[in-house]
């Protein structure tokens, strides 16, 4: 059996996978290969196992979170995803927060404002939905639609979208420094295998609920949301809360990217086990007392 | 390779095991032998293997209702869990809604009330945590506590306990009207079992955050405890929202016979694929049109 990689090992395998996905302002998403896996040789297979071994970190990791939220901590994890249809934002949620405790886990999804939340400013419904202390959130979709949706359609002025950028920092860095680390990874699927999932869920009668016509619609538009996506990355990726890019044409390596991502942040939080807030040794005997 | 077995001939055996666990009205959890596996009669090891080829089947179900969910329709599924300290409710949370996608499920535990839940009816915490349509949710504790704990410590008088539990029935015949179903289960650890898994918090680091002196107080209120349960077994059992009385000393049985039930209640759902809203020839067309 190999031996087990240390914590030193492991956060410096995540350090050169993080380095290699870091968005560089000014590189476009088009220069992108999203077919390429950057910061991972291996293939496939090999990739699964390692995605297991991440998981099992994870899940350790991810207890300790836990319980110092139980216990008065205050600090959580945001995972953020973007990405456009078929990007396989779901496959994320599924096969990466899988691997922890549910219990642990704060899932959201954010489709077309509804009439409530449009009465609302843009980070209401955010704020709102924020990982409570102690746990993994995850936004499938999130408040960079507000910039994306408009910026793509052309239907918001250059003020307004730079009042949102300016908004969506200041609340970034808000939230960074009252415990929560954000991690924000924007996935990216090419033109032709965007084709080969939207052609499965029309051809697949159990997938025909994924599929929305307005989808197609989208597509048509993606020279627009790749600048938009150039803008949103070049303008929101700061020191506290980086964008990530992430090839996303294989999924095994787009849920092992995302995967090292979160344990990475959770490595960086040094999480221990929560002092006992009682005397161990009365409670043992209060317990024995009632053997 | 086995052959799978047919709906049918899983929806025989579930039915048997529940049938087993069904709570008898009149006979008291002090009748239960918690260390017994009924309506299971091999041991730990296939119970695994069982409770995989279980989470297959729902997992499926699971993504059908989620379908039904996103497509217009309203159902859904509500699990109960009650049980003494230790009895391994948060174990289910992670082992049995671990078997389906995290999207698909909505899990909420109900500590002590705050006091903004107290300044509001004993319901009000619970309508705003039931699972949106398509989910399953789960509830690690429930509106039963306010049964519980008052009838346990004897603070609450005679005509109050009436007036929640005709107030229970009537929210829950009126959930299960509107689509939800409801799974009720009652895990039965022995008192030997709780001994040496609150040892077990005390005696390990890691499972300190999980132990609070208050753990012991409640133990050596369990005659108390005995009797309220059976009062709430007694009264809150019916036709629609029956309780399931689940032995919880194997962690291994219980998990499997609250996936069980869970399974049982989705395939009772007769959950199709939703069909789709839009014309699909015309819809391959227009995808054609942009490859």
């Amino acid at each position: 059996m190999a031996k087990r990689p240390s914590d030193d090992e492991v956060r410096e395998r995540l350090d050169h996978v993080a380095e290699a996905l870091r968005a560089v302002p000014g590189r476009s998403v088009t220069e992108l290969d999203p077919a390429s896996t950057p910061g991972y040789t291996r293939g496939k297979k090999e990739g699964r196992s390692t995605l297991e071994a991440i998981g099992g970190r994870m899940s350790d990791l991810q207890e300790r979170l836990f319980a110092e939220g139980r216990t008065g901590g205050t600090r959580s994890v945001l995972v953020v995803l973007q990405g456009l249809d078929t990007a396989g934002k779901g496959g994320i949620a599924r096969h990466v927060l899988g691997l922890v405790d549910p219990q642990g886990v704060a899932l959201r999804g954010f489709g077309r404002p509804t009439p409530e939340e449009l009465e609302h400013h843009f980070l209401w419904r955010i704020r709102n939905a924020l990982p409570p202390a102690g746990r993994i959130g995850l936004f499938d979709r999130s408040h960079y639609e507000d910039i994306l949706v408009p910026h793509a359609s052309g239907t918001a002025d250059a003020a307004e979208l730079d009042r949102r950028f300016a908004e969506i920092e200041a609340f970034e860095r808000d939230l960074v420094a009252n415990g929560t680390t954000v991690v924000k990874a924007v996935l990216w699927v090419s033109r032709d295998e965007q084709y080969t999932r939207l052609l499965e869920r029309l051809e697949r009668p159990d997938k025909h609920w994924k599929y929305a016509p307005h989808d197609v619609d989208v597509r048509l538009q993606r020279p627009a949301y790749e600048a938009a996506y150039d803008e949103v990355l070049a303008r929101s990726s700061y020191d506290v809360a980086p964008w990530y890019l992430v090839p996303a044409d294989h999924k095994w390596y787009a849920r092992l990217a995302v995967s090292a991502l979160l344990l990475r942040a959770l490595l960086d939080l040094d999480l221990t086990w929560p002092q006992p807030s009682f005397d161990v040794a009365t409670e043992l005997a209060r317990l024995e007392a009632t053997r």
